[in-house]
């Protein structure tokens, strides 16, 4: 078996191989603290689209299976490395490869960072939308392969929303472009479309044309609003949605992750703040909009709501949304759920969650995409607990269960991987699955694309 | 045979199957002229999903193909009949399933017209954006079939941008459902985006839940710009753009389609217009984003611009676009086409378009979706002759050519169809070609979905 690698070895440029088990030890896990990953057999660092090529050239002769990575911030499980396993990381395909103010279009490599694109598009006055929480450490390639979410999306939409196009190696090293340069298009199927979100099942992405959009004039206002309950919270964003404002920014915390924002920041919200509602809007009057969504607030029982005066006093507000993660991992281990409903459900669907981590006697902080009706229901449990203790698979079991009764989904942006996979026949039905396999059968007959994953 | 007919007659309501060739005559064409559609076995007036579920699994028992149909409305072929089909008619599945004002939602069977979607839809202060021109005859279905496009495509998107989630009818009868009913949802592969824009060659969709949005408060303002020549008006909308203001609509038509509304209509439009751009806003501030496209097309050389001052004027303003394929028609036979552009691309593409019909002596009418860089040439020819006179596909063919040169497609909006499948692998290259065929072949194994048809 090591003469195969060494023919991967000359398949590609000297030191783009790893197997050094200390040196591999980096790219065998992501941020899923509760899967237990396998021993890759090597790891290829690729630098241009013709490694990734040689690369699934040479698993597809050796049946070796192949687990692509990006910035391996994966919450689902889905860079989770098996035994034996080609780890196939795009991260060092990091050019830019063109630019294109005029028709708002950027060509971007597999591994540059989702922050970097952004900032890329501002320098001409542009925007990359979406924006996963893990913008400054994912990779393009992984929040394609996944279909990242984030916070704007309540306005602009998932990551398939702003892909125009891909370079997606094929199981075997053919290269495949699809999709096109323009912002409409009907010729053939949507391969791009597919690609987007197949966790690394079909094969893997290697550049992408994205689309950009016009940057606000200037940072979004925003509104932080304190509620008695989290319930109260949710109808005022339904009431928000209803009054068809359209923030670019809707976000919830509950009293559970702002306890621990406070315990660890100080930050003096008062018993009567047992849930934040953070707002922005980015649109044409954007001071408009967010006293709107302060009047609405206010009518439906908000106990505390504050316009900020500045872009600093914005940033501070949603800082406070981005310490809601680092808050409840001083708590203790977490495992993150990402369940979404239709959005005038989330005060049903928040209260479900309320009902199973009674039940099932865990601590459970929830902060949500509200606009989206994205909740993330972060399990907190002892960190020294050798595995996921079985109150809180119980737990998560109910509430996957809740979400689907309430006409929703088991994930709205973090992608099925291995943590959700036992689910996934419940959700598609058993004809959406044999359509899933058929796909998969016909792009990967061999099985060897991030084999355990989704499927 | 006839007793297989007599079989699917079992299956569904009475009525519902037409053999008698006066009746099925209307069933056998769409509204591409250019095409000679063949003779078929039956027509199925689906009125429910189990009736298309019923004729798709007979169909799979005798190998019939299956020709689906909405409205008849595709200017590809799409929809054209062939030797001893089963014509498949969706046009009478008329449910609107579900309004969901709230959520923003509609689940709105194929049949329905899609201007009955956007009417239902405005009753609750919502709209459906996608609005092909043929949105008063043209179905739901065939939209997404053929992933639609329209006017207001450069402010919200086509028609897959409008979908959240599918009933699908499979070859062999099995009843698929897509997607979801929430507005994000990574559950599995994207197989919503992959049966839009199928063209019924996968599978035929009965139903679709549709995402609405906020309807403008008023009906938007409207500019009309009269330019000296069409590259000029061309410049003008690069020059919008690219002051990242945000037209809900920006249509552009050339001289001769001018002309043969002036002849017509007598506009009046006197000889310094050359080329007429309606641009509307329907924005937060939609007379102040319509006064800066005023400003930009004056910078730009406009000849004239008038901002409506009513929302009947800017009907009448819009009603001019709409006479564009009427006074064409009176004209002679067309054949109307579809190319897109990178935006910036669209005053070289017009110019490629005036040199086509120069060097092959074919009278070329050009209106555009400008702000999209989706340029629909329509040829004219005499309406007497029995065939397409081979100087006009000589000069289509350059212009395929020309667009997919300038990094564009073959169709922006209409479909590959019959009419387009010749240059399709031109487009999409092998290696998508050999993808699109795998996908087809694991759907549709025994080749029955719209035979002859994209692929």
């Amino acid at each position: 078996m090591s003469d195969a690698v060494d023919e991967l070895r000359k398949a590609v440029p000297d030191g783009r191989v790893l197997t050094d088990p200390d040196l591999m030890a980096a790219y065998r896990r992501d941020e899923t603290p509760t899967v237990s990953p396998g021993q890759p057999r090597c790891v290829l660092l690729a630098g241009r689209t013709s490694d990734v090529a040689a690369a699934l050239a040479w698993a597809q002769r050796h049946r070796v299976p192949v687990v692509p990575r990006g910035g391996g911030t994966s919450l689902a499980g889905g860079a989770t490395a098996t035994d034996g396993c080609l780890v196939l990381s795009t991260a060092r395909l990091t050019a830019i490869r063109e630019l294109d103010p005029a028709n708002e279009t950027v060509v971007a490599e597999a591994g540059v960072l989702t922050a970097d694109v952004d900032r890329a598009a501002a320098a001409h006055g542009l925007m990359y939308a979406p924006d996963p929480s893990s913008l400054e450490i994912s990779t393009i390639g992984g929040n394609l392969a996944t279909n990242a979410g984030g916070l704007r999306c309540v306005k602009y939409g998932v990551t398939r929303d702003s892909v125009l196009g891909l370079e997606v190696v094929l199981p075997g090293g053919r290269v495949l472009r699809t999709g096109r340069r323009t912002v409409k298009g009907v010729t053939g199927y949507d391969l791009t479309g597919l690609f987007v979100g197949s966790e690394g099942t079909l094969g893997v992405i290697t550049s992408a044309t994205l689309r950009l959009r016009p940057r606000p004039a200037r940072y979004p206002s925003t509104l932080a609003a304190g509620f008695p309950s989290f319930g109260a919270a949710a109808r005022a964003v339904a009431a928000i949605l209803a009054a068809r404002l359209r923030p670019s920014l809707l976000e919830l915390m509950d009293s559970v992750t702002l306890r621990a924002i406070e315990e660890w920041q100080n930050t003096g919200f008062g018993a009567d703040v047992q849930a934040l509602l953070i707002a922005q809007d980015d649109g044409e009057q954007p001071d408009l909009g967010v006293a709107r969504m302060r009047d609405v607030c206010l009518r439906e029982g908000a106990s505390m709501a504050e316009v900020s005066g500045s872009e600093a006093e914005s940033r501070q507000l949603l800082e406070l949304r981005r310490l809601s993660y680092p808050a409840l991992d001083r708590l203790g281990a977490t495992l993150t759920e990402d369940v979404c409903v239709p959005r005038t459900r989330l005060p049903e669907m928040v209260a479900r969650v309320e009902q199973a981590a009674r039940r099932h006697g865990v601590l459970v902080a929830t902060v949500a995409h509200a606009g989206d009706g994205n909740l993330h229901p972060l399990f907190v449990f002892d960190r020294g607990l050798p595995d996921v203790p079985p109150q809180v698979w119980a737990a998560a079991d109910e509430i996957f269960r809740a979400a689907l009764e309430l006409g929703g989904t088991l994930t709205g942006e973090h992608g099925v991987g291995i943590i959700k996979r036992r689910w996934l026949g419940t959700e598609l039905g058993p004809e959406a699955m044999a359509v899933h396999h058929a796909i998969k059968n016909a792009l990967d007959p061999d099985g060897i694309m991030n084999p355990g994953k989704v499927l």
